[in-house]
Parts: structure tokens; sequence; C-alpha cells
């Protein structure tokens, strides 16, 4: 028995369940969300740290072809310490010439064998968990439970969910048929045919900052699973736990025997960036791109022949119409744009408010009361000592701070200051980039200042004449600009209802009253559509069958028999 | 119980036959086929006849908005008379707003009602099969059987075929879910999930000149299907058949209580085409072209924020290593070249014979001696009395004339002319356009003659070193100018197999030792994958999950519960 289809046995009841998963959509995982030590020893924790100090000021142990010098510049964001670990610099058609060699290989394999492998490697990926909390924590500045989770087994199961999807659309195509009919000849005419499912060919997997692996995995499995070779472009600024997925999943390959350049690295560095070189290739046939939506918007425009998805940036409102709790609402959008410094794609931006106030059973709350309550709210949970540092973690990069800055001498002068942004003091880290939301009141006519992301820890209360303003005002962004998440809060029924038709059209997916018990943002794999394809915000899907169904094609081969 | 509800109903058992026939691939129909008055009595033919002939001169009889005038430039390859039809000339931006106000209505049909309601509309063009078999005779110069089958049943299959995969990538997704986990709080949150499927928005299809409908059919349903309304754009030769289609398409429409400008007509003449301006507006979504490849590509290349479908054109080839029957072989080949001259995507262009002759059982067959039963099996259909003018039909475009002339002096300069064309007379047709293909034999070496596609009855016999060499240069033509489909033959199956990696290199689709029974081009609804979209004959297959699931996203709403 090869070693893939070993593979592939070991993890049948997995991929068998999270078929499954993806047709009831509930909750379902079989990774390790909680880094608690209850769960894993004391000893995994501890090793994971130690093992990504040991890397610091060291070159990354990674050989693959094309080489041709090291680069790294990564810096942490907690310490404003260079890493100083360096990577190979790699020459662009080299990569896609290695990649082009080991897809011939791949495509022998069969889907199981496939499904074997790609799934081994997302439990080797959740070995390094720990480690990878470290690097994800020192590169994008997220805090240590979400670098854990979030950047760990959250992402794996998006990476899961895209592989049994592209099993799924593989395995639609049957691998031969037996073809009978008759022409005007008495005698039926009998074919065999056989179907073989082609890759399209090389992919490009540019990563983003923040969340560096989150997207990367389910490209990678989805086009790895299609028979699509990988090559990985990390962010400049977080080079490392991309480098380490891609060892990992080169060793994976090479144990079961397989061309290890199927998964192949290409650092840069800031002031060196070769996305567009890597795009320019003759034999890049797929991208899928995480990153701003000007530049994604750019690579769906200036890509053609070329298979591209993309999931980039929106501009993510809340409308507050009523609420049964009007403070638990508060705390939880509070609580959503002061985690991780609003750096994730779904964190809130733009809060409407109706001026005549938020209906409530014990009566109406002021527009002003429910301000201050959002302002303290937000107070609160920046400034609780502990919790504090934890949720708003750092902030990736000087950029940020800096259109923070911006945001706010803009809102002095076009609107009023609500609340100002400041540091997020973190006893473990006195150098730590932190900042807590800054948060604008601002016209709803305004919309060249607020109806557009502007990245970061940077918020916005638009008071309204009525919801259905809101309403109005969120979609219409959502539909020009892009919107990724939009929450909604209204106990009327028949408000929500009528709401509805307009987030539908502008293809904008929408939370309705959570207000308790989990982070509004959070978005499960094997259950929530991530990016919705309809709306600048991306054109991509995590997972549905668009994002896996174009990667390989169907040749046939038919005769006699 | 609703109109549509009763069509689902009477259409469920076809749809369920349908979803299992792509499964299995084997032959299968709910169509007639055959024009035989044993099918059909001695009325209908006839009655289809005189509607044609009712039709000439006259108005085209469909209501539609936007309406600013009337074109109609169409000429019988038959009769060379101009057929005097009348259409409505439309304004681009009234067709799309009609479109996009049709498509609310339709999006809240369920996918069961949907499918009703587009299973009718192909039943109900089935019924009008006789009329549409002449209007396509007198528009696209096809055969009356050609006309009535595979303008017919096998295009109707087609579009079943198509709507079917649309219903499978629909009912991938679930129309709710319970979602329940624990986070950090020891009461785990509860939520239900609906998730909408929402179309991307008008599609304009792009019909060509030569089959009318075989593209348009699949394009038609898997839009509508996914809740697209459709725009389609007849050739300006051939608006006839397009426009009873859009007709039936709108009355089914009617009659089930839904817009019928879900699917709009949009004609125009030769010197005045609105295809670009259709492109152009802002809410055109979706494009299905068939047509040339030059158009197709720019297209594809010139239409960013589209999802765009292509399948354009080939340069098909025949590589001859070894036969059992080598005379078979010749005359498969001789009557596919014969066949609607060459005018079929389908059709072989580029014959490649070994210079060293054709192996058989009974010995080598000298090259010369290969042509030469080529040649004769050529002059054999083609000058056949009854079934010459009923397979070579007629030709669409004096321009394909023009070619053929142009190709005849390029090949007395360049090549050997092999075989002149020449008229096919056609008793019940006096005037009508025919031709039978030229055979030029031409160097290897010389790519740019015969490495692309050189429309209508236009052939090469290409003598190479050994029929690897064949191999070699077909499947590098594939690859790099397009082919849709390709043909070996040969009784070795180690050369068999040692080609089959050339042509899954180049996307190529192959047939291998068809020499009797059926036309070596028939391509079979629910069992043959049509285009790979794998080389520059278009990017798009009839039909995979590829070509359906991009046309629709899911919108989701979650709240507590």
């Amino acid at each position: 028995m090869s070693v893939a289809a070993r593979l592939y046995d070991q993890h049948r009841e997995t991929l068998d369940t999270a078929l499954k998963a993806v047709r009831i959509r509930d909750h379902w995982s079989p990774f390790r969300e909680s880094p608690s030590a209850k769960l894993h020893g004391e000893e995994a924790p501890r090793l994971g740290k130690s093992r990504f100090e040991a890397q610091l000021g060291k070159p990354f142990d990674l050989e693959q072809p094309g080489t041709i010098g090291t680069v790294g510049a990564e810096v942490s964001p907690y310490t404003r310490e260079p890493l100083g670990i360096t990577y190979p610099k790699s020459d662009p058609a080299a990569l896609f010439a290695a990649s082009r060699k080991a897809m011939s290989g791949w495509t022998k394999a069969s889907v199981e064998e496939r499904a074997g492998i790609i799934t081994e490697m997302l439990f080797a990926m959740e070995r390094n968990a720990f480690e990878n909390a470290h690097a994800t924590m020192h590169t994008a500045g997220q805090g240590y439970v979400m670098a854990f989770s979030g950047s760990g087994a959250n992402a794996l199961d998006r990476g899961l969910e895209a592989l049994v999807y592209a099993m799924k659309a593989m395995q639609d195509v049957p691998e031969t048929a037996s073809w009978t009919k008759r022409f005007l000849e008495p005698e039926p005419v009998s074919l065999k045919k056989r179907y073989v499912r082609v890759p399209l060919g090389p992919a490009v997997v540019i990563c983003c900052a923040t969340f560096p692996l989150w997207n990367a995995y389910p490209a990678m499995t989805a086009n790895l699973m299609t028979g699509n070779p990988v090559i990985v472009k990390p962010h400049p600024t977080g080079v490392l736990p991309v480098a380490m997925a891609v060892r990992t999943c080169r060793e994976v390959l090479e144990k079961a025997g397989y061309d290890p350049n199927l998964v192949l690295l290409a650092a840069d560095e800031p002031m060196d960036q070769i996305t567009i070189r890597l795009l320019e290739q003759p034999d890049c046939r797929i991208v899928d791109y995480t990153g701003s939506q000007r530049f994604g918007t750019w690579i769906e425009n200036n890509c053609p022949g070329r298979l591209v998805f993309t999931e980039t940036a929106g501009c993510n409102s809340v409308v507050i119409h009523s609420a049964n709790d009007f403070g638990r609402v508060a705390h939880t959008v509070a609580r959503a744009m002061v985690t991780f410094a609003a750096q994730m794609c779904t964190a809130p931006q733009n809060v409407f408010i109706p001026r005549s106030g938020v209906q409530t059973p014990d009566g109406i709350i002021a527009y002003d009361d429910a301000v201050e309550t959002l302002v303290s709210a937000m107070d609160k949970i920046a400034g609780d000592n502990t919790l504090g540092p934890a949720i708003a973690a750092a902030v990736q990069a000087d950029a940020t701070i800096e259109n923070v800055e911006a945001m706010t001498r803009k809102g002095e002068a076009e609107g009023n200051i609500l609340r100002r942004s400041g540091p997020v003091s973190n006893p473990d880290y006195p150098q730590a980039r932190t900042a807590s939301p800054v948060l604008i009141e601002c016209d709803p006519a305004n919309e060249d200042f607020y109806g557009e992301e502007r990245f970061g820890p940077v918020s916005f209360v638009i008071p309204v004449d009525s919801a259905q303003e809101g309403v109005r005002l969120a979609t219409s962004q959502a539909r020009t600009r892009g919107a990724i998440a939009s929450y909604l809060y209204s106990t009327d029924e028949s408000f929500i209802d009528a709401a509805e038709p307009d987030y539908l059209g502008a293809g904008a997916s929408v939370s309705i009253n959570i207000d308790r018990g989990m982070p509004m943002n959070f978005m499960g794999a094997y259950s929530d559509y991530h990016v919705t394809g309809l709306n600048p915000a991306g054109n991509a899907s995590l997972t549905d069958l668009a994002f896996v169904a174009p990667r390989f094609r169907v040749v046939q081969m038919r005769r006699p028999g």
C-alpha cells in the first residue's frame, strides 16, 4: 500500500465527516481550537515558543529550486525588533519551471491519494500550532489566542473545507463511461469513454499581512486537490508562518513520494516585491489573492487568461434600529471594533444610529445616550488591564497608525471625534505598536469620508433620520464599495423583512441581533459562506463550488469498445 | 398549485433521468432526433414548412421593451433570396433595464419552479422542431436532417444537460442550517442561518452563424436556472431560429406568471452590430460567447468584471498511424470534411499521414495511395447526386467561399493541391451556395499555413516523418492555436498510450479509431464534454460544474435562534 493510500485510509473518516459538515453546515472541527494546557499538556506550548525563539536571527531551513539569494525584513509588532530571519529569494521563472515539472507526477495521483496527502498536511500543520501562534503574533500582530485558534484550527478548517469541496467537484466527473447509440445503421455504435481531470496549471497564492494563512490554506488545498501546484507569496511583513506551512507541506509530499515542488515559497521584501513578476510569468494560470481592494481590483482587470479569485476588503456596517438589551449590543459592537485593532476583514466600521434614538422594551434610548454607551463600552474593553491588550493585540503596520492619525485629523475637520484612539498598554510587550479605535461622528451625506474602508481602528457613528436610511446607505455602500460583513439590530420582524432585499441586492451577508456569547464577526468554516463575490469586496467565496470547479477541466478519450 | 409547480411535477421524471444521465454518461434523450414521418405523422413536417414560408417577408411577431425600429438582413444560403423578415431593433440600455426588472420576480421562484418552467421551454421549442429546421436551413445553411436533429433534439439535449448541472450546483447549497458552538462562555451559541442563492445579473448570450442554437440553449438554461435573465444576441445572418426560441421562452414564462423579459432578443444587422454595445452596458454581468477565436479572445481580455464563457474554434487534427481498415478510416474522415462544408467546430482540418505510409494488417499502404484513397472518398461523397447535397448542405457566408479560393491560391503557391473545391449541385436549390472541400498537401514546417483554423471546406494533408511527429505537431497546435476535436487512428496500443500525454498536455480531447456507424465528430449531450477550456478554443466546457457554479453566489442571513 502506498503512503498516499495509507494516508487516505487514515483520514477517510475526517474527510467523510467534513463532506457531511458542508451539507449540514452545523459547527464541526477535527482540529483543536483552544491552546489550553489541559488539552495539550504543559510541554507543547513551551516547545512551540522555544522553537519560534530558536528561529530568530537565523536562515530559515527551506531548500527549493531557483534560489538566487536571501530576503527577510520582518519586524515584530510586539517587540519592534527585526526577526532577523532570512528566506530563500527565488527566481520567478525557476519557480514556475519547478512547479510545472512537479505537476506531471501529481496528475497521476488519484483523488483519494491527493485527499489523503493534503489532509495529512493540515494535521501536520496543526502539530506546529504553538510555534505558528508565536510566528503569527510576531508578524501579523495578532493576540496569542487568536493566533492559536483563528490562525490555527479555524484556518485549517477552511483548508479542509475547500479540500472537500474540491473533492466533491472532482468526484462529480466519472472516470469512465460506456455509451451506446443507434445512428442510421441498424447496428448501434458503442464507445468507451475515459474522462481525465486535468489541472489548469500553476497557481500563485498571495497572502495578506494580518491574516497570513486563513485564506491561504483554502486556496492551497483547493489548488492541490484539483492538481495544480502552488507558489505561495507571503506578505513581506509576514513570511514566517507561511514559510513554516510551505515547509510542512513539502515534507508531507516528499514522505508520500511526490515532488515537494508542488508547494513553493516566493518570499520578498517590502522595497522589492515580486507579486507582479509572478503574475506575469506565462505559466501562471491561477491567482488567489487576499489583500487590499485596490490591488485586488487591479489583478481582476489585468490578468487575462488567468483564473482569478480575490478576497479584498469592504466597508462593513452596523445598523441599529432597536434592541432588547442595548447594553449588550453596544458591548458586542465595541468589542468587535477593539479586537485586533479592527484589522480583520469582518470588523465593523460604520455604526448607523437613528437620530431619534434606539427603541428598547424599556423605552427609547436617545441618540446621545446610545453613543455614550458605545463609547464607554469601547473605553472599558480597551482600558481593561488584562483583557485590553489581549483583545486589541498589536497593529501590524506603521501605516495603519498613520491612517488613524490622518482620519482623526479629518474627523476633527469634517465631523466630531466621539472617542480618540490611544495606546493599549501591554505589560508583556511595553514596545508593542497598539491602538484602540478612534470613533468619529460623521454626517450621513459625507460618504467620501466614511463610505469606504478606512483600514485599522477607525470607526464611525453616522446619525441617520431613520434606521431605514441607515440600511439604504449601508447597502448602497456595500454594493459600490464592497462589504464582507454587515450587522443589523432590530426587534421588529417587519423591519428586518423589509431590509432584507436591500442586503440581498448589495450581495451583502448580514448577521442579525448577535449580541452575546460569541464575537459578532466570527466566521465558521463548513457553515458560513465568507465573502459573497457579488460586490467589490472580492469575486470569490470560501467555500462554494465556484471556488473549486473552474480549477480543473475534463479531457476525454473515446474509442469503440 | 402554481403553473410552475405543475410544470415541475410534469417534468420531474425527465429531470431526474437527466441527472442520472450526466452521472452515467450513456446515451439518452427525451427529445425526438429523427424527422421521420413514422414518428411525427405527415402533418407536422408540412405544417412546419408552411409556417416557415408564411413568415417570409413579414415582421416577426415579438413584442418587447426598448424597441426603436426594425432590423433584418437575412439571406437564404439555399435560395440566395432575402428572407425579408424584420425584427425589433432594441435599445441596449432599455433591454438591460427590462432584464434587471424581470430578475427580481424570478429570484423568488424556487429551484424546482425554475426547473419546471425551463424544461417546459425546451419541450415547447421541440414542438417547433420542423419550423426551426427550415429556419436553420435558410439562415445557417445546414442540411434538413442536421437542422432537424443537430439544431433540434441534440441542441435541446445540451440545454437540458446544462439545466440539470445548474440544478445540481444550486442544490449543493442548503436553504437553511442550525449552528451551535461553544465559545468561552459555558452556554453555547445557537444561530439559525439562511442561505440565499443570488444570481450574478443579466447575461448576454452571443450566438454564431452556423449553429445558432447548439451553444445558445445551454447558456440560456444555465443562466435562467441560476436566476440570471438572458439577452440573446443572434448572429445577424441567423436571427430567425433564435427569435423563435426567444418568443417560445417568453410565452412559457408568461403562462407561468413570470416576467417574459427574462428572455430578450437583441437583433442587429451585419453593417451595424451591437455586440460590443451590449457588453459595455454596466449591468452586463455574464457573457456566453460562441464564434470566432479572434473576437472570443477579445471578449476574454476586455470584459473585466464580467463572467465570460467562450467557445470559439480550433485547428482540429487527424493523425493516422495504422488502421485495420484504412478504406473505412478514409471514408469516415472524408465524410466529416464534406459534412456541412466543414463549418462545424468539430470538423477535422489537418490529416497527418506518415511519408512511410499507413500500417494495416494487409501490409503498408503507401503515402500516395493513402492520399488517393482519401481524395476518392471525398469525391465519392461530394459527387453522390442524392447524398452529396444533403451532406454538404450550404455554405453560410460568401466570405467562406472567398476563403476557400484564397486558400487554394496559397496552396498552389506553397503546397500542392490534392483536390479542388467545387460546387455540390443541389437539385432542390439550384442557386444554393455550396462547396466541397479543397485538400491541400502542406509541408509540416509550414505551420503558418495549416497550423491555424481555416474556416470552411479547407483541409490539409501533412506528410510527416512518423505518426509520432504528427502527434507532436497536432498537439502543439492544439495547445497554442486551440482544438475542439482531435482524432487518432492506430492499431498499436503502445503508440496510443505514448500519444495520450501529449493530448492531455494540450487539453485536447481525442476520438480514437472511430471508423464506422457514426459521424466521427458527433458530440453527445450528457456524455461528451464539449471543449475542454484548456486551450485557445474556448474557456468553457459543455457541461461541467465550472460552466454553472460561478453564475450565482450565496448571501447569508444568520441570527440567534
